[in-house]
């Protein structure tokens, strides 16, 4: 067959958390959509808040169709991009103009675009498990070298000296996701800290830039009060931001998002230029329309956020009193649960017996942990909790 | 510098046609947006149908949020492919399923994706000139060797002695745009079919498939009744067909379009796996929600296509009477003039004077010719027609 070996592989490659979604509708189907506890995907149960509909719905009133539906610049809108920097200007103290940004389709394409803006045949990216899976797809496939750290047990925090030991003369960039997706960690300012010296230390040495790429979708999505997400690019300037308004704005399936290239960043002009360019080969024109003319008026927005923590609190405590081990998440809608065997896939099959559904955490490159999404109705967790006591209970008989 | 060549340049790199625009906004911003008769730019003046409107409001007022902006799976939502099969079925006489269709971003991410998930290094992609300039970045970035075809003069049909000649055993795309821009022609039946029997002839000799990618955003847009456009697949089987609603639908900010692969492709399901993987590759996760949802209602609108045939007869009759020789546009929204000084680029100069603006063919690897888009009010037009007689006349001193 005379096809790119990559894109056949990750087109043919069964991912496995469609296929436990798809084992999920496929039971709830025969048995009841109310019988299964379908906790294996990420699509947020709470609904976009009300002004996203009713900006919608306005902007459908008001502006001319041949004016809202025109092709916009490529980065997008300017006065969108623009509303987006003085937001981010007014939260953390920044000075970003319209033109340090690029809107795109979620952070995912963001991530595409770095990765292919930035990355020369063998150069290496840091990736820390566990991590969303498409890291590594967009670090191979442009050329570059994926190399995984594990991160420090038990509070998923990042090993700075692992960090030293692995970063080369090949590094190019490190990739930080702080809420984290699927550990639910945030990387303290400490360890932000940390690593920027090291980065710096380790530019220095090589003489050319190291880039953070900080990709933060779950940056809203933060549930003690006195929690802080460090805000990177203040403490390196070599970061690229990806952000994705698909959680926070409940809005996955709209795909809007950034990038940022801070002008801070070394050449930034010329890198910003790159991710321009690669958006361009990749085949984007500009995010669609509709949605830039929406975003302004719902940068300060989120969706009802409390129920994901009153469902982290019941998960919390009563898989606590269960006997079941995992990262506190701080952040994000994922729990990370320590497989009560050593193989997690197995642990994942076991639990299906109990109509309980999780991704195994080799997904995520991390075996021996189980992923929970717990961006479901509160009513699915409080019904599932037998279920999970249950299966908890099956390993200590 | 150490960033990738390709990506730096093609972000870098003047976008000639982007730029005539920006200079035709200045102007209109000088000396008033009526006195500037700006034909630079493919953007559709005539507004969306009234059903895309009330689709989309009547989709934001019944169906759920947390439903309606969810992921969909990244080929589409089923329901929605199914109802385009179904429809180009009934048009065509196939027999197309939702497993054969991608809902892209526009026909570019279309076309994007089947280059890089059918691309070998050094693999040759035949292009025929005058074309869309986005053809050879694809080509070129995702390891292909653009080979480019002039169209034969004066009709702009293939000339099949050429094809035939350039066709070497690494050719494995010939990129087929019709109705195309810029020069608005149709290849009709007689051409398509001389293509096919030459590349099947060929694929023989060779022993690997080759691939037509039909990219046709402007299949419908086509003035004289009698005109049919030949539908590829029915042609030739190894045809992916690259779709946009953009033009048709004067959706081109919202980037809506598919691509297809029917069964009859050699090895159809690895073909499709392969372009699937190259859009997870290329970071797309699925085309916007909202705007699926709308399609099945609007397969069978168009915008009012009645302004476009309006302007082209008055610029046919007109220019002709002017003295101007041009190709006689069958489809799309532009015509392509033969410049009437060697170098196009030094008319489009000198059409600046009487406030007119057009693009030297230079832009889409056609010398001598430029573009005139005719997608704007017919008031424009009829208020440029003096310009366009007084631009004629100075060449006739």
């Amino acid at each position: 067959m005379l096809l790119p070996q990559d894109a056949l592989k990750y087109g043919k490659e069964e991912n496995l958390i469609r296929a436990i979604a798809a084992y999920a509708g496929a039971r709830a189907a025969e048995i009841g959509a109310e019988n299964v506890f379908n906790f294996s995907i990420g699509n947020p149960n709470v609904p976009a808040p009300a002004i996203v509909t009713d900006t919608l719905r306005e902007i459908l009133d008001t502006v001319p169709p041949a004016v809202l539906h025109a092709y916009t610049a490529a980065p997008g809108l300017y006065d969108v991009r623009k509303a987006i920097a003085e937001n981010l200007n007014g939260k953390f103290g920044t000075a970003y103009g319209a033109e340090d940004l690029y809107i795109t389709a979620g952070s995912s394409a963001a991530l595409a675009m770095a990765m292919k803006g930035l990355l020369l045949p063998g150069d290496e990216v840091i990736v820390f498990a566990p991590y969303y899976p498409e890291y590594t797809v967009y670090a191979e496939c442009f050329g570059g070298v994926p190399v995984i750290l594990k991160c420090r047990e038990p509070d998923f925090q990042i090993d700075i000296a692992r960090l030293e030991a692995a970063v080369t003369e090949r590094t190019k960039i490190v990739i930080v996701n702080s809420p984290s997706n699927p550990a639910g960690s945030i990387f303290s300012a400490e360890t932000i800290a940390a690593m920027a010296e090291l980065l710096r230390r380790k530019q220095a040495e090589c003489g050319h830039p190291i880039y953070i790429l900080a990709d933060e979708p779950y940056r809203e999505l933060v549930y003690d009060a006195e929690t802080v997400v460090p805000f990177v690019p203040n403490f390196y300037d070599n970061t690229i931001l990806c952000y994705s308004f698909s959680k926070c704005l409940s809005l996955p399936g709209e795909r809007m998002g950034y990038f940022l290239v801070p002008p801070r960043v070394t050449d930034s002009r010329d890198v910003y230029a790159a991710l321009c360019g690669a958006g361009r080969i990749l085949g984007y024109i500009n995010n669609p329309s509709l949605f830039q003319y929406m975003l302004p008026a719902c940068l300060d927005a989120t969706a009802d956020l409390s129920v994901y923590r009153r469902n982290r609190e019941l998960l919390l405590t009563n898989l606590t009193a269960f006997g079941y081990e995992m990262v506190k998440p701080e952040g994000a809608f994922y729990l990370f649960l320590k497989s009560p065997e050593p193989d997690a896939a197995a642990f994942c099959e076991r639990a299906k017996r109990f109509e309980v559904i999780l991704v195994p955490g080799d997904c995520f490159g991390y075996p021996g942990y189980a992923r929970l999404s717990y961006c479901v109705a509160t009513e699915t967790v409080e019904r599932a909790l037998p279920a999970l006591k249950a299966l908890a209970e099956s390993y200590q008989g």
